[in-house]
C-alpha cells in the first residue's frame, strides 16, 4: 500500500479542483480536539515525529495517480495534476509529550492549498489515535503513584502498527519497558517478558516448567504463578527460586483474580523463603482505574503490566480531532455548523501557570507569564531541528505533568482546565462570523 | 520492521526453552472469545485471511534472530536455534464471515510447540481486534435496515494499517462503498467522497464552491450543505444542481446538528427543485445507535457514513480473546486459573438452527442437525484453498445473519445465544481437571 493512497477519496477531488481553479494560495489548516473525552483531564501531543517523517516524503508518483483515477474511474490523464506534488510547506506544532486541551491546536499546517489538502487524512491518522494512546497511558502512570509500569498491548492493539506505536507511547510517558520486540529493537526501550500460561500446562508439573525456563535462561527470571493454583505456585516458585540460588531481579507474576489479596499472600511467602528482592508483577486487563484501586488497597506490587485497555486507549479510543481551515490567501476562515463553529486565523497556545491557557493568534505576543506551545518543526517541507528523542518527550511530559492542578490529574471523574481565547482571537471570530453569515445570507436572496 | 519481531518477548523466551527442552511435539492453540461485551449480541469472524497470509511468509531469519538478542541481551549464538524456524503446522478455523460466539475457536493451531507458541501475538493481533471492528460494522448494517452504508473510518481508526483493515471488514459485512482509497484499490470496493467544509471555506461562496466542484467532477457529485447554514446550503446546492442540468446520481451531505429534520427539510426542498432522484447522504459521529434512531424516526436519509465509531470499534474496542494451548504432544491440557479455566482438546463448533451452537471435541461426530464451522484451511504450512474473496464471507455473513435470533439482532442490550458443552467435551474437562488438580495438590507437598 503506498502511504499516499492511504487518504480519504475526497482529499483527491478536492485537490483536483483546486488546481483546476488555480488556488495554490497559501492555507492554513488547524489539526485540534474539540471536547476531551469526559475521562480524560487532560491529553498527551504524541504521534508529530512519525507524521513529520510522512510529511518530508510526500509523494504523489506515478502508480499514486493510477490508483486515484481508477478508484475515481476516470482516466489517468484527468488525475495526471497532482503527479509530483510533493509537501513544501510549513509546520507549527506541539512537540510530543507536552499536555494539551480542548480547541488547542496540536499541529497547523500552512502550505500551498492543494499540498494542505492532501496531507489531511494521513495527519489525522497518525496524530489523532496515537494522541488518544498517549494519554491513557499517562493516567496509568499518574495511578501507578512511582512504581514502574511494563507495556503488554501489542496482541489486543488494532495490528501490529498500531502495536507498535503504543508501545512507543508507553515508553514516552515514562513506561518502563514493552513486550514488544519491534518496538524495544527500534526504539531502544527494555524489552520485558515472563512466560504464558501455556508453557506450564506444556510441562508434567509447574515445578518442571519453572525450571526448564530457569535452565534456558540464565539469570533472572519472572515466573507465572497462577496456572492452576496461584497460592500453591507461589510456593512453588519461592522453592525454585531458592534452590536456584535466584532472587534479585527476579519476579513472580500474577494474571487473574484477587490481585492484592494474592500479592499480599506472595509477599509473605516470598520474604519467608528470604526472597525478599523478588518482585511482585501484576497483568490481566489493568487500566488506570485497577491500578489506582491496588496503589489505593495497598497491594505489594513492584511492576504493573497494562496492555489491552492501554492499547486500544479504552474508554475514549477515539478523540473528537478536526483538521480545519483556518485562513485562505491571508483571508481567515471558519465554518458556522450547529455545534461545531470553528475558530479563524492561524493561533498559538500560550501556556499560563497550572495550565490556565490562552489560545490567540499566532503572531501576538505572549502574555506575561506564558509560554507558547506551538514550534515550527518543519519549513519548505524539511525539519528545521534533527528528530526528537523519547527521552526529551518525556521530560517534557513530566514537566507538564508536574503543572497539572489535582482535579486534572485525577483518576475518577477528572476536570481538565479550560483555555481561553485571547482577547485579540474573540474579536476576529466575531469579525469573521458577521462576515460569513452577511455573505450567506445574501447568497440567500432568490 | 520485520513481521517475525511484531511478537510479545516471552514468545521467544519460551520457543528457545521448548527448543533446549527438545519439545517439539504437536501442539494444538485454540483461539477464542471468552466473553463477549455487552453490547454484543454475536460476533462476526474477521482477520482469517490476513493471519494465513502472515502464517505462509513465516520465517524466522538472520536480522529477526539479531534483533531477539539484542533485546534479550544475550548473544546471537543463543537464539540461533531459532533461525530458520517456519510455520508448516495446520490450522482450522471458522471462515470469515461467520458469526461466532463465547467460547468458540476462531481458530485452532496444531504444529510443533515451538512454532505454534511463536505465532501467537501475531494471531491475536490480527484476528482479535479485526474481529471487533467487523462485528460494530455488522451492528450498523443491521441498524441501517436494508439502507446502503459507507465506510468513512480512516481518519480516526488507529493508524493507516487499521483503517485499511476497516474499510475491508466494512465491506465484509455489506457496506456499499469506502472513502479509503487504497482499500478501495486493494479490495476493489467502491470508493466514495465528496467534500470538506474547508473546500467550502476555500471559496468566496457556499454556491461558488459547490459550482467549482462541478467543474471538475463531470458526472455526480455530492454536496456538503452544512458548513454555514443548512437550510440555505440545500437551497443553494438544488439550485445549483437544477441550473446544471444534474440530478440522478447526485448527493447532498449533512454531517452535524439535528440530521433528521434537516434531511426532512431537505427532501422537501430538493423534491420542490424536481430532484427527486438526488439522495441525502449522513455523516458525523453515526453509529448502530444513531443510525436505528434516523430509521425509527423515518429520516429520509438515503445512505449512512459511519467513520470513527465503527473503525475503533466503539463500545468494545477490545475482546476478551485468548490463544491457549489445549493439547501437547495427545495429552489435553487445561489452566484452572480464577475465573479463567479453559476447557482441553482439540474443539468443534457445531451450528445449529437459531445459534443454538454446541462446543464438542474436534473427532466428535457433528450432533443431528448441525453444521461444523471450523474447516481445515491450512497444511503442513500451506493453504488448502484459493485465497477467499470478500463476496463469499459476505454470503456466509448474510445466511449466518438470516439465522440470528432477534434478541441478538436487537441495538439495544443484545443478548448472545450461549452455546453448550457437548457430553464428551464435559467430561473431558472433569476428567483433565481433576487429574490437574491432583497433580498441584501432589506437587504442593513439601
Amino acid at each position: 500500500m503506498s502511504e499516499v493512497t492511504a487518504t480519504d477519496l475526497y482529499e483527491v477531488t478536492m485537490a483536483l479542483s483546486y488546481l483546476r481553479e488555480d488556488m495554490r494560495a497559501a492555507a492554513t489548516f488547524s489539526l485540534f480536539v474539540r471536547e476531551l473525552p469526559p475521562e480524560r483531564g487532560f491529553l498527551v501531543a504524541a504521534g508529530l515525529e512519525p507524521a513529520l517523517d510522512r510529511l518530508a516524503r510526500f509523494l504523489v508518483d506515478r502508480s499514486d495517480v493510477e490508483a486515484f483515477a481508477r478508484v475515481l474511474g476516470r482516466p489517468v490523464a484527468e488525475v495526471e495534476p497532482l503527479r509530483g506534488l510533493t509537501f513544501d510547506g510549513e509546520v507549527r506544532a506541539v512537540p510530543e509529550g507536552r499536555l494539551v486541551l480542548a480547541g488547542e491546536p496540536l499541529v497547523e499546517v500552512t502550505a500551498p492549498l492543494p499540498q494542505a489538502q492532501l496531507v489531511e487524512t494521513c495527519l489525522l491518522s497518525l496524530l489523532c489515535h496515537q494522541t488518544a494512546v498517549a494519554s491513557k497511558a499517562a493516567r496509568c502512570v499518574l495511578a501507578a503513584g512511582g512504581r514502574p509500569l511494563v507495556d503488554f498491548s501489542l496482541r489486543r492493539a488494532h495490528g501490529p502498527e498500531a502495536g507498535l506505536q503504543a508501545a512507543r507511547l508507553c515508553a514516552l510517558v515514562g513506561f518502563a519497558g514493552t513486550s514488544n520486540v519491534a518496538a524495544a529493537q527500534r526504539y531502544g526501550i527494555a524489552g520485558t517478558g515472563t512466560m504464558a500460561h501455556s508453557y506450564v500446562e506444556a510441562f508434567p508439573s509447574e515445578e518442571q516448567a519453572f525450571r526448564a525456563f530457569a535452565r534456558a535462561h540464565p539469570g533472572p527470571v519472572t515466573l507465572l504463578v497462577d496456572t492452576y493454583d496461584t497460592d500453591r505456585g507461589v510456593a512453588t516458585a519461592a522453592r525454585v527460586l531458592r534452590e536456584l540460588g535466584l532472587g534479585p531481579g527476579c519476579g513472580i507474576r500474577l494474571d487473574s483474580g484477587d490481585l492484592a489479596g494474592q500479592a499480599r499472600r506472595a509477599r509473605a511467602v516470598l520474604d519467608g523463603a528470604g526472597l525478599t528482592e523478588v518482585q511482585i508483577v501484576a497483568s490481566g486487563g489493568l487500566d488506570e482505574y485497577a491500578v489506582a484501586a491496588l496503589v489505593r488497597q495497598g497491594a505489594p506490587i513492584d511492576v504493573f503490566a497494562t496492555g489491552t485497555k492501554v492499547g486500544v486507549a479504552d474508554g475514549a479510543p477515539s478523540l473528537d480531532a478536526a483538521y480545519k481551515l483556518v485562513e485562505y490567501d491571508g483571508r481567515p476562515v471558519m465554518k458556522l455548523s450547529a455545534g461545531r463553529a470553528t475558530a479563524p486565523g492561524p493561533k498559538q497556545v500560550f501556556r499560563g501557570p497550572g495550565l490556565r491557557d490562552v489560545i490567540g493568534l499566532a503572531n501576538e505576543e505572549p502574555p506575561e507569564g506564558t509560554e507558547p506551545l506551538l514550534r515550527t518543526v518543519m519549513r519548505r517541507g524539511l525539519r528545521v531541528e534533527p528528530p526528537d528523542t523519547l527521552a526529551a518527550a518525556r521530560a517534557r511530559f513530566e514537566a507538564d505533568v508536574a503543572l497539572l492542578p489535582e482535579e486534572a490529574r485525577r483518576i475518577e471523574a477528572p476536570v481538565a482546565p479550560r483555555p481561553t481565547p485571547s482577547t485579540r482571537l474573540a474579536a476576529l471570530t466575531t469579525v469573521v462570523r458577521h462576515r460569513v453569515e452577511a455573505r450567506t445570507a445574501a447568497s440567500d436572496a432568490p
